[in-house]
């Protein structure tokens, strides 16, 4: 038995989201399936580095899983590849230690999220961009940006809906946004994050841009540790999980 | 009554092509749907520049159309846009003359078609890029280019399921190709096209570029004025088309 880690990106719109679940279909599953076909039917459990929500996308999703198959590592990738669908690609394959695990091994993860700042959407993007036609202050953003770095309890920043019972204390390393002609990126790099932070963030930051709030609203709504007080959440398919490190 | 000229643009992905037919969903169809119900009810029917394969793109499609109604010149483009899908968007709506035709007064018809030249596929573009893995020579093709341009029988370019009976002499004004990091763009600037053209254009300068055929072959093609001989059609996916030129 040897253990397995991948790294896989995925074009999530027309997923479920990651994690198996009884309605709708799930990257997982896919993977799961091509992983069984390779197994000749056998059932084989992987484990994420976490899950990201329907129409969310990937380029470096991590996920591990064992076998006892005895394919060389070279060619894993395409012995998986050509049983994946198309929006579902295993970038590389690793042969790691036996107690090596995704999800809790990670140091650092790093999601992005892409904004389309101009008048007019972009049919061609529509599904991986964010479209806001109103101005957007960049130095507004960046500086509320400074204000999310840290160790901080992001409990305003976390959906009702989540499922964590423990602590909401989160550390963000790096918080930053960026313009780039009519595209504007933003960067998170953090310990872990809760569910839909970074769309939460990415709506208050939104509306900064806009002239709505001050960039010490940020300061002020991580202290309220009320979700009530943050922005919208912001749409799914301008996020993407970016990296995951580990040790 | 007046004449309204419209700039669409689309993402092909998801329809069986431009032109309304039996099997499938068109573009042409959901424009129409949109006019029809700005026009309580009543058919209008719109006249394009051409017609594009089923999966393939538009950012500078052109079409016209007679209106009763009396609406501004700057409220068209959004009372059409509210009412078409999210991969159909107009960029432009203009008053013309009334014996103006999308389709008989264009004299300049410009095809793009990008090609993703790098050993992995991107599953973010797969609907609007051609994945080549294999080497691509810029320089043969870009001669082979040269061999394209000018007035020319291009029977050989042309697929048999054409229903053109009549010359297959078209003016090619403008061939060539560019790389862009790992992106290979074709450009095609002609008097008109024939059916599948472009795509068996690229599909033949793509078998030059991989060293398959010399550069010249284009030449030889040309004259032989036999489907048989030219390369394969390239896939839809990566092919736009770009402008339309009128007087």
């Amino acid at each position: 038995m040897v253990r397995i880690m991948c790294v896989v990106s995925y074009d999530g719109t027309n997923y479920a989201g990651y994690q198996i679940q009884n309605n709708g279909i799930t990257i997982q599953e896919k993977i799961e399936q091509a992983l069984k076909a390779l197994h000749k039917g056998k059932e084989v459990q992987v484990i994420a580095s976490g899950r990201t929500d329907a129409r969310v996308h990937a380029v470096g999703q991590t996920f591990h899983f064992d076998t006892t198959l005895t394919i060389p590592e070279k060619n894993w990738k395409m012995a998986l590849n050509t049983r994946l669908p198309k929006d579902i690609f295993i970038e590389s394959v690793h042969h790691v230690v036996d107690d090596f695990h995704a999800r809790y091994d990670a140091i650092v993860k790093e999601y992005r999220y892409f904004v389309l700042n101009r008048k007019d959407p972009d049919i061609f993007v529509r599904n991986h961009r964010t479209h806001v036609r109103d101005y957007l202050d960049i130095h507004a953003m960046q500086e509320a940006c400074t204000y999310i770095e840290g160790e901080h309890d992001f409990s305003a920043f976390c959906s009702a809906k989540t499922d964590i019972k423990g602590s909401k204390v989160r550390t963000v390393y790096h918080a930053s946004c960026q313009k780039d002609g009519d595209q504007v990126v933003f960067v998170f790099k953090g310990s872990g994050f809760l569910y839909n932070m970074v769309r939460i963030l990415v709506g208050t930051l939104i509306e900064i841009g806009k002239g709505e709030r001050l960039p010490s609203f940020i300061i002020d709504t991580i202290n309220s540790k009320d979700r009530n007080k943050a922005g919208k959440t912001a749409p799914p398919q301008g996020l993407f999980l970016w990296e995951v490190t580990y040790r």
